[in-house]
């Protein structure tokens, strides 16, 4: 070899090394991303699902407000504490060249604590490119992992001398779209996602906003073209393509905001209350940003990524995580019937100060308790584990809207709550008591007393709470999705776990699938839930949305089972309509995944129509199989699940305004095993507006050589029960 | 009468509640303070001292953001988080009639847990003006207390339906001074009180503004003529002036801003990281404004209007709190001779990550088992009670400028500090440890941690804790001295008192007289220490500035005692020097009053000099007497004080850059007994700056007859011990 041809090779090696462009296939080959750098060197990635472009060439990097300089007691700096833009330091999204990359390939099997499927496979190729920026001497890694079913990629940034404390101004990850695709969306929001979906063209998103944009008890709303992930899009020629974030720890949520003209996304993280985005500690990473897509919407469903690119399990022993399915005295006060509080008429209220044994009750309360026990022999008599009580502790009277700091202590009930003879009540019985601690958005106030809280419900036989954040966060100033908030979220978790508690936190940040990390958090909110129907309604089609996006990243205590639809029956001020089918709202159990199921309705109405009844009490809430049989968006959605440990399965359908007919094979049975079904329908005059409660019920054999047509109503759906026949 | 005079005293009534005219006068006639309404029902008050007018008519009130309605669960507002005004209704400071007025007169002897005196008189006459805004239909309460020695007033509001939560935009409290006095003042700011103080013209402020800022680990200045509390004054006809402000409990720290066009002070508060100066729920009150005064400046020196206008004790049981004289590892930090830090060379740190056991100790660590043990003996063999360790503990490696949230755990040592040992060294030889708890200003970290932290002290031996605020506060974007951290340094004080713990804060919110209250809180940092002795020095005349100024509001742990003013000797990289001579040093255990005195030089430098350490080790540090015999602010200070449960007197007198000559008579000793005093004055050439060392100790007898004159160095001081002959 000569000379001239050996400095070929260099020149090539040093082309490569400038672009970087590096290419990764997902294990079956039906993904396939592109990594490279363009000019000035900022990275970029692509990606193709079945030789479609899914994601155009998109840019990758971060925006800083400081270099990562650490300050010393001899350094006293007169700025104050207002970071500024120090030059080319603050890019961490240019001026990179490519100093290593490398490929890995993983397959493993495990098992979640409670989950959809006994077994999650977690099979990826993996690429992750070291990144040298040498204007500043600072390395930074990207790692991108390429399922079958989408991709997950996020930044690592190692420890090192010239990027050891970072503030972020903003993360400019792109997500570049082929087109004016179809996006299923929320407004995005620093504090809520409370929100209806809105189904329109990326390029509808601006026009839409201000009327998608509805009141909240704590909003913010930042871009007229801004939207929450999960984010659910389908394109012009068939695929489904969902963006959102897994393993959400120590950094703030990701939005993302549209570039309407280019049908681009870039994320757009959630500020705390200074207005940085991000304080981060070298060695540290971003939470992953995930890509799923398929040509098949019942994949988008199936799929595991989320979970997967969490952590493996941090509780050792797990044993006390169980699966709830609740009842609660909590939708009375929802509809407006009984409150929460235990009086009316006092200007405002103080812990310590206000003698609740001195006020007037309002005869409104609905956390009394006889009628506690009502719920706790009816639980019994119907099989359900615990009984949730909201409104049971002082503080309700001036609870969230005022700013209030010191609103809840945990722990004192009202005068009419007799905790020990409840706590004896249940025990007999064999019912768990499910704690609730809203917080009304006081942090520091949580904070102070979550430990004696903690240790108040060990102590009076709780061992699960709902927890809420409902109004403006309290330090003031902070969002429900910032880094602050998260980290507190998180902390919660954490310390439930000491005390052997499991969490379902309302209100709380979206779900990224930290529940694999933590199973001990076995609800969230944080989406528009079953109360909506109760204030006003939501759209028909919600249900068939919800597994499309909020539930992408962990399961949602939606409280379904709402038999009654008109309001004005509860409450006759409130003219509310609940905008499903019965039928529906049985499906909800089987469509809507989640360890943790209530049964909403009051016991009265569940009283009127046991047979429906019957499904609710049936219906399992773990798993060891799901088959989503048939999904669309905002359409219908049905899925199979065979209950743990048994061989039972449950079949759900939900559809929205247009109605839908069902079609399925029951080939996931056991071969040549007879089952007995029961079938909840839609009644075939039934509607979600003007005759919800009509609906069928019916039995028949079947095996796994069924194929069943069922027609749902608009905004209805059915519900299957399947037994092994006797 | 007839009707048409009967109309005309009518109209006098009417005349009479509008402007509402009140006039109080202090128990000795010596104060004399009126009320009105202006023109518009804006509330008045002025104040003369002995007919000359002190505080020109100056207006009251407070300006709102929110008007104080309830949101409810049913009135969701879109508007989200951000308060508006509205309207009259942002308005506490016009638009008020008199309601009622109530006069009341009060006088109590109380006894502090420790203090200057063992008693205390608390003798006042009051006013309580009730007014009535009806266009709102709301009720504000000004309660003024007139001392002999000053003026106390505040806002109060009662519980009503029309004013529930209130968001404080600004406190509108004017102090209308009388012309072009000297002020003694620091910068206002946000973050921090160690400034030197300077002294100049009203008018001069502004420009002199700039140089007074110097550079700070976390400084928030916010006005061209803002300035601190407690200011001290003085008028061209030579009354002494001090507004400060008593009770800070829940609310923002007061800053004045000056109108200096008009000589009028106004009320600035610290706002919060949303900019809110103030969340109040009522029924609730203002801190005390306060206006002390006289004609001769000893007076303002011997107040007692602050811990006066505070609550009584709210601690039953105080025998746990006891005065603390001590030593410790700590001035060789400060000087830059020894490091708080293990270790250097690692980019950062992380608790429960990095592995001091694995790292390279740097040899400069001071917290290491043998030194500390050198503490204990030389405490235990000098008397002292307690000896403080600062940075025994992990995390010193990054610990502030970073932004760094998960900072301290304060219960894992470093590996060469072996807590174990040292309590069992210390308890053997009868010496205290104190505890040190530096946040780095990360507070949801150290209430995360704080009943583990207590716990462990208790566990350990530990009574007391110096805890310390330094660099920007987390949740960022709050300052130190606003409502938010106001509320944790008290919730870190009602907590320990729960363990016994007694509380030196540094860096916290200067007192107000909150330690009556709780006088578990021992001390306080809270303006220019003696630590900027060795960052460069501070002016000669500071500690005669201190007792008129920071000292105020509480004691002050500034730890005198520095025996060597060339800090060179000690660090040959720091050419810092301490501007005092030795003589002032010992002064300062009698002019600066507090229950907690640190000998803060290296134990080689006593051992230099220890016929003056005999003084430190004799001084008492409680006290059932104090007779401030001379005092002029930038001047000089001599006080004496009689040893509680002793008939021993100390006395101490310090100056600044020009000397002083005191001529003081000891009739404070009891009449016709004999003493010896033994007299530590600087020597005829002493000068701070030159010969800083030059001190004389002289004995003699004495007797309450006894007159001495004695001859202060630039910069300098004498100290003398007064007991019985035997």
């Amino acid at each position: 070899m000569n000379k001239k041809i050996k400095g070929f090779f260099l020149l090539l090696t040093v082309a490569y090394s400038v672009s970087g462009a590096q290419t990764l296939t997902s294990p079956n080959g039906n993904l396939s991303m592109n990594f490279s750098l363009q000019a000035g060197g900022t990275p970029t990635y692509s990606l193709t699902y079945k030789g479609k472009t899914v994601i155009n060439p998109s840019k990758l990097g971060l925006e800083l407000l400081t270099e990562g300089a650490k300050r010393t007691f001899d350094d006293f700096s007169p700025e104050g504490n207002v970071p500024g833009d120090k030059g080319k330091k603050n890019s961490l999204f240019d001026g990179f060249e490519v100093l290593d990359t490398a490929t890995a390939s993983f397959d493993e099997t495990w098992q979640p604590v409670w989950g959809e499927t006994k077994d999650i496979r977690n099979h990826y190729n993996e690429l992750a490119v070291t990144l040298k920026q040498s204007a500043t001497d600072r390395r930074m890694m990207i790692r991108f992992r390429l399922f079958d079913d989408g991709l997950g990629f996020r930044y690592e940034f190692p420890q090192q001398k010239n990027l050891i404390y970072m503030v972020v101004k903003e993360e400019h990850t792109q997500f570049a779209m082929t087109g004016d695709h179809t996006a299923y969306w929320l407004p995005g929001d620093y504090d809520t996602q409370e929100y209806d979906y809105t189904t329109s063209r990326l390029s509808e998103i601006r026009g839409l906003m201000p009327q998608a944009i509805t009141p909240n008890s704590s909003q913010t709303p930042f871009s007229p073209t801004g939207v929450q992930t999960a984010l659910m899009l389908k394109t012009g020629d068939g695929l489904y393509i969902n963006l959102h974030e897994a393993a959400l720890i120590n950094y703030s949520c990701m939005h993302l905001n549209l570039d309407d003209r280019n049908f681009v996304f870039e994320s757009f993280l959630t500020p705390g209350a200074n207005g940085t985005k991000g304080h981060l500690q070298t060695p540290c990473q971003s939470p992953w940003r995930t890509v799923i897509v398929s040509d098949d919407a019942r994949e988008i469903l199936a799929s595991n990524i989320t979970l997967n690119l969490n952590e493996p399990c941090k509780i050792e022993d797990t044993s006390w995580i169980k699966p709830v399915k609740y009842v609660g005295v909590w939708w009375e006060m929802i509809t407006g019937a009984k409150d929460w509080a235990y009086t009316t008429g006092l200007p405002s209220v103080q812990l310590g100060v206000t003698d609740y044994t001195q006020v007037k009750p309002s005869g409104r309360h609905g956390a009394t308790t006889a009628h506690v026990k009502e719920y706790i022999d009816f639980a019994a008599l119907h099989g359900f584990d615990a009984v949730l009580v909201e409104g049971w502790n002082i503080g309700w009277e001036d609870w969230f809207g005022n700013s209030k700091e010191n609103v809840f202590d945990f722990v004192t009930p009202y005068p009419d709550f007799d905790l020990k003879e409840i706590k004896r009540y249940a025990a007999s019985k064999g019912i768990k008591m499910v704690m609730h601690h809203e917080t009304s958005s006081s942090v520091r106030n949580y904070e102070r007393r979550l430990d004696t809280a903690y240790r108040f419900m060990k102590d009076n036989g709780y061992d699960a709470v709902k927890s809420g954040y409902v109004g403006d966060i309290i330090p003031r100033g902070e969002h429900h999705y910032s880094q602050w908030m998260n980290n507190h979220y998180l902390y919660a978790i954490e310390k439930a776990a000491g005390y052997q508690i499991m969490v379902n936190a309302h209100e709380a940040v979206r779900p990224t699938g930290i529940c694999r990390t933590y199973p001990n958090l076995i609800g969230n909110e944080s989406a528009r839930g079953t109360e909506y129907q109760a204030f006003g309604g939501s759209k028909p089609n919600h249900a068939t949305l919800l597994p499309f996006t909020r539930l992408i990243g962990g399961p949602m205590d939606y409280t379904p089972g709402i038999f009654e639809m008109d309001i004005e029956k509860i409450n006759p001020g409130n003219t509310s309509h609940v905008n499903t089918t019965l039928a529906n709202q049985l499906a909800l159990y089987v469509t809507l995944y989640s360890p943790l199921q209530m049964a909403a309705d009051l016991p009265e109405n569940y009283n009127r129509f046991p047979d429906a009844f019957q499904f609710i009490k049936d219906v399992a809430i773990d798993w060891d199989e799901s088959k989503y049989l048939e999904a669309e968006p905002g359409k219908y959605i049905t899925v199979a699940r065979k209950a743990k440990g048994s061989p039972a399965w449950f079949v759900g359908n939900v559809c929205g305004e247009e109605g839908f007919t069902s079609k399925i094979a029951l080939d996931f049975l056991e071969p040549g095993k007879k089952y007995v079904a029961t079938i909840y329908s839609d009644a075939p005059d039934a509607h979600y507006k003007t005759n919800p409660q009509a609906y069928a019920i019916r039995q028949m054999n079947v095996t796994a050589k069924s194929k069943l047509t069922l027609k749902s109503a608009p905004g209805g759906g059915y519900a299957i029960s399947i037994v092994p026949k006797q």
